[in-house]
């Protein structure tokens, strides 16, 4: 139902609330906060999620020109307000002016997202919103099923990532695999397990990413999982030891390695290129 | 020769002085700022480029550290300043405390960019200045060795642009083609004259990228120009028109072009590989 909203304090509006530290949020499960979708686009793939959508917020024209054009379920709560009710409830001026919320939903399991995937990426130390969201952008647009958490990761469901993913972190399964910083390498096993060819990417890499994504007559892996560490210390030497490869990208000498996020497009990149044309 | 500032209104501070403002200058030629360095990496990268240096400003401590390992030419003034002076100068808190500033040389002219290069990037339209930045990292690191402007593209040597591209705007030759937004695709007829291929990159493309980057045998481009787009717009027709190629990398259905300086990042990479692998 919509309901236009006048003053910025009402409760109902609790869930746009001062969005700057909204993903702290002890009263909800888990201690962290709603997803929270900005836009017409990022909006839609929120809706069309596994998270359950909780409320609509926007401002006249917005909904009106979202509503003409978009289903969206009875149970969602619709609020219509003013430029300035938004900011001053969010707490800072949000011109795109279409907000939805949803509730974090249980992760899959790790079986669950290897059984349905071809490539799964892995990622170990990315404590950067930025670059998750970038990541699961880049995984989506080349063909990468899942993405696999490993220790010492940003919450990929955290505003900033949702946004900079273009909501694909919504649609994109993702699971994290247990353990610290010097045990959750053991469930590596569990995809090798699995049947995946477990590749590092490291500017340390004894092979080249196009040498390392196909097997010794050119074929690529079936399955296959890139391992990807945080910008600047990279991968754990732990990790690394439980893979098959170590895989670089080429760099000119005297340069810096890439953004974890452009790496990772490069290693996408190679390994639907080999899925493709199955050679070197 | 170095000198402890105590005062942040010295007028020896002015080269760091309002840098949220700093790229308007009408005092200095072309009405553009300073080039403005932080840090000890993108420091040393701009005192070993061709750019002249005129002040190094740092806090005590980063001062020490940095001359103790580097050469700083006599001519280049050396400014001691606390933190409080700094940010009062600056306008906001530089918590690298290293700056470095240099005049912007003349750019080298297109035929010299050329003459010394086997692949090229072009822009048309890069507006933000972090993609530009995050563009000639991109390009340095896979062995790029210039990157032409046609219209409408931000300045490489605004202080973001430094700052993303780790100092190399200041290493990889640049130059801008002449003209305006309809009639600067002429002078891409200067790249065919000196033997480039010209391949534009749209996810429009009529062939994939591995194709686009070698010919009917196989073998690599020679010389290559790879042309690149403005997010959302993407490259004009009329500029696509005066290539031999529009290139795509292939997207999985349903999910959105990349980043401009990610796909760019995908494309030299193909390119270095071409030149490695010399097959599709």
């Amino acid at each position: 139902m919509r309901v236009r909203i006048e003053d910025p304090a009402d409760p109902r509006l609790d869930d746009v609330r001062d969005l700057n530290h909204s993903d702290n949020r002890p009263d909800l499960p888990g201690g962290k906060g709603l997803i929270v979708a900005e836009g017409p686009l990022v909006v839609s793939r929120l809706l069309a999620s596994r998270f359950p959508v909780r409320t609509l917020v926007g401002f006249p024209s917005k909904l009106d020109a979202y509503l003409a054009e978009h289903e969206v379920p009875d149970d969602v709560d619709v609020y219509e307000v003013s430029r300035e009710v938004l900011a001053d409830a969010a707490g800072f001026d949000l011109h795109r002016g279409l907000l939805a919320t949803a509730v974090r939903a249980p992760e899959p399991t790790v079986d669950d997202v290897l059984a349905k995937a071809r490539t799964v990426v892995v990622l170990e130390g990315v404590g950067d919103h930025e670059n998750i969201g970038a990541l699961f952008r880049n995984a989506a647009g080349m063909g990468v099923d899942a993405v696999l958490f490993g220790n010492g990761c940003a919450d990929p469901l955290y505003r900033r990532s949702v946004r900079v993913s273009m909501g694909h972190v919504l649609r994109t399964p993702f699971a994290h695999l247990e353990g610290t910083h010097t045990t959750w390498q053991r469930s590596l096993a569990q995809l090798r397990d699995a049947g995946y060819r477990l590749v590092s990417m490291t500017p340390a890499g004894e092979v080249t990413l196009a040498e390392a994504l196909v097997d010794e007559a050119g074929a690529p892996w079936g399955k296959l999982a890139l391992l990807v560490g945080g910008e600047g210390p990279g991968l754990t030497e732990h990790a690394m030891r439980a893979t098959d490869a170590r895989a670089m990208i080429p760099m000119a000498p005297g340069t810096d390695s890439l953004n974890v996020a452009t790496s990772a497009a490069v290693a996408f990149y190679e390994r639907d290129r080999s899925l493709r044309h199955r050679s070197v």
